[in-house]
């Protein structure tokens, strides 16, 4: 065993494509996620808003390396690591050496502080989370249409989301196409049209990472789909009876915080500089500082370029995974270094929801269904595999043609007694 | 508002049977269910053993009846009926009074005075035991990858399923195809071809509902995929440690209960007589006696034939519903009562697994891949909607043909943790 021990951690966008890439006879790979599946993250507001199912964006790791004895993949959470013994601690107490160590373990959602709205306002980063915004929407109209109350009954069918990012633009889109477009004529008692879909954004104007032209088509194409976009004023206060935007209450029932995003603790375990939002500070070849065999790529790996950092998506996630992989490559044939590390940006994507969407390549700007359709095709294209191509296909054409989401699931049952106890007692 | 109201308890087969059949202007039907979703129970054991995703075999059932004004669907859960104010009481401590009441509340899985054992030995009757069990059985493979301890490892490649309808073999026999076709190449350290499925039955032979040439060819069948069929031991134990057969100890970390029925509460709700496993006894129309207007059907009624119980499953409650629904429309209508039910046996189906079924239709009994061909397009036709038949077909031809199953998620990320943390103290 001498090969060189390549240890990854984390199999999110850059984690796959490092070990994609680094196919060279003499390494070993082992890959530890803390999850069973690689999450086709992009996608996942589909999850939470009932479009896809659950395990059409996730995908077991271990499946995808099942040809590449080379490559150990390991259920298991790592907590330290030890760079001078040059080992990763993980969670059941084991240690894992390396020669070299990938960090890509990723960001979550932040809450500027604000921990405890996180019970009432969950974010999504996780199949859980989604389930459970799936989960608090539909049980939403399910209360509503049995609320005598009147207010009770708008706060119910008021639905929040914090943060005009691609996610909360595209949240806010299918939530509003949902209670206009699939349950109307589903209900007796209430009439779902009749929901409130709020867009909160504190800054000036929504999809702030895109054209302002594209903005301001996404903007009145979301009023067209009936969401209130209020712009240029925070959430000071979310609780269970609603939210609070600048000094104004809204009673609400759900709220969906896509605002603020808070890296792995990468930076943490390797002593080192972080940014604000907690992402390593790396070289320009993306190692760590004084740490030539640590790299850290994705989104808990802070790259500036001329001045502007790499965003957080999952295509500059990809372009790192690879470059780490030539860096690697070269080191072990002994070739002279790579250049430093540089990002390609090759435009940015949005859905606003069925028919509309927005894309930005720059020079080239595209909204509406033609927009859409590339938007539809490429993420098809990028899922993993002939069987799940086909499958979101599917629900898509069905989705589009009949109008009917294909996952309105509401799981698990406790959750569901305690809501619904909730509401008796509030009632 | 003097329509005649019909109130349906329970959105599983024989409640949806019976309202699809009750379509007659002067009714008005309020369906309620604990869930939102009616569940396609003939196929959880696929969705338990990573073949198909949940939302492919649930369908919320408010949606099928969208074109139904008269049709209000609630989620709810019925705690008690009153008959002499004719009204059910929610948990919600809503009440609601009906002309008509069908109680179609189904069964759940039954410990036999154990119910200690449930914990460790899960029973498959909702979604989340499902995903559970999913969990459970994924979860053991991955710790056997990395457990040191020999007889741990074993203990983890141990799984036990506790009777042998066709529930407990379609879940032994795909957990062994699991082991044997879809997981060998993706595990370093564990050869997942030594895995021990053991078919735990007290009785004399598998499958009893069937005939004994089939029962027969059912268990070499099993036998070729690496089943161990153990036969007239009943399990006397089950522990977090294994499972103790007759007085045999097996060490197994995953145990799956298919073996009691007990039904819900219908019979209790009406001071009714109920069979040992609490089904209320009906009179020859299905009503309760002395409650003509009170029907009970589907798993929770106790139908004898000539001698013999009516089976627990999905054409049997079906006829129940339709039988029902003609019942009421000839009372509103004034016509003469029908003649009392009678329950048609269409035949019984068993899959082992790939490309190996049995169907019984009495004279013709067909076994191997032609059985299984008929199985899958019964089951096919029998789902609601093209979008699923068409998404079902897909997964099923995907798995046929490239032995990859298609939902292997470990969800629920708190259990994961726990269960790695109670592996790591055990190691």
């Amino acid at each position: 065993m001498t090969e060189h021990h390549v240890v990854v951690v984390g199999g999110g966008f850059a984690g796959l494509q490092l070990v994609n890439d680094l196919k060279c006879p003499p390494v070993r790979i082992t890959l530890i996620d803390r999850r069973n599946h690689h999450l086709f993250q992009p996608l996942l507001y589909q999850v939470a808003t009932t479009l896809l199912a659950t395990s059409e964006i996730a995908w077991p790791i271990r499946s995808l390396y099942r040809d590449r004895p080379e490559v150990q993949t390991i259920l298991g959470e790592v907590v330290a690591v030890d760079s001078s013994s040059k080992s990763v601690s993980l969670s059941s107490g084991e240690r894992i050496s390396y020669d070299t160590l990938v960090l890509a373990t990723g960001a979550t959602h932040a809450y500027f502080g604000r921990d405890d709205w996180e019970p009432v306002a969950p974010g999504l980063k996780t199949l859980e989370d989604a389930t459970t915004i799936r989960r608090r929407a539909l049980l939403a109209f399910e209360l509503a249409e049995r609320a005598r109350d009147v207010g009770e009954r708008e706060a119910l069918l008021t639905f929040a989301i914090v943060g005009a990012g691609p996610t909360g633009v595209e949240l806010a889109g299918i939530i509003a196409e949902l209670a206009h477009r699939t349950l109307p004529r589903e209900f007796r008692a209430i009439d779902t049209r009749k929901t409130r879909v709020l867009l909160i954004e504190a800054g000036k104007r929504i999809l702030p990472s895109f054209d302002e032209s594209l903005s301001d088509y996404a903007q009145r194409s979301l009023a067209k789909r009936g969401v209130e976009v209020l712009l240029g004023r925070p959430v000071t206060e979310c609780t269970a009876e609603g939210v609070t935007v600048g000094n104004d209450f809204v009673p609400c029932r759900t709220i969906i915080w896509a605002a603020g995003v808070k890296a792995s603790p990468a930076a943490t375990w390797m002593n080192a500089d972080a940014d604000r939002a907690g992402r390593a500070i790396v070289e320009q070849d993306l190692t760590v500082p004084g740490n030539p065999e640590v790299f850290v790529i994705g989104d808990t790996a802070s790259v500036i370029e001329q001045g502007r950092p790499v965003p957080g998506i999952a295509p500059a996630a990809k372009q790192q995974g690879a470059y780490v992989a030539k860096v690697i490559r070269s080191r072990l044939e002994g070739r002279k270094r790579p250049s430093p590390f540089h990002y390609r940006h090759q435009g940015s994507l949005a859905t606003i929801g069925n028919n509309a969407a927005i894309i930005d390549f720059g020079r080239i700007k595209l909204r509406g269904w033609l927009a859409w359709w590339i938007w539809g095709l490429a993420h098809i294209y990028f899922l993993i595999g002939t069987r799940w191509r086909f499958a979101v296909a599917w629900s898509w054409l069905w989705i589009s043609v009949s109008g009917q989401h294909s996952a309105r699931l509401i799981t698990q049952r406790e959750t569901i007694k305690d809501a619904t106890k909730a509401q008796d007692n509030a009632a």
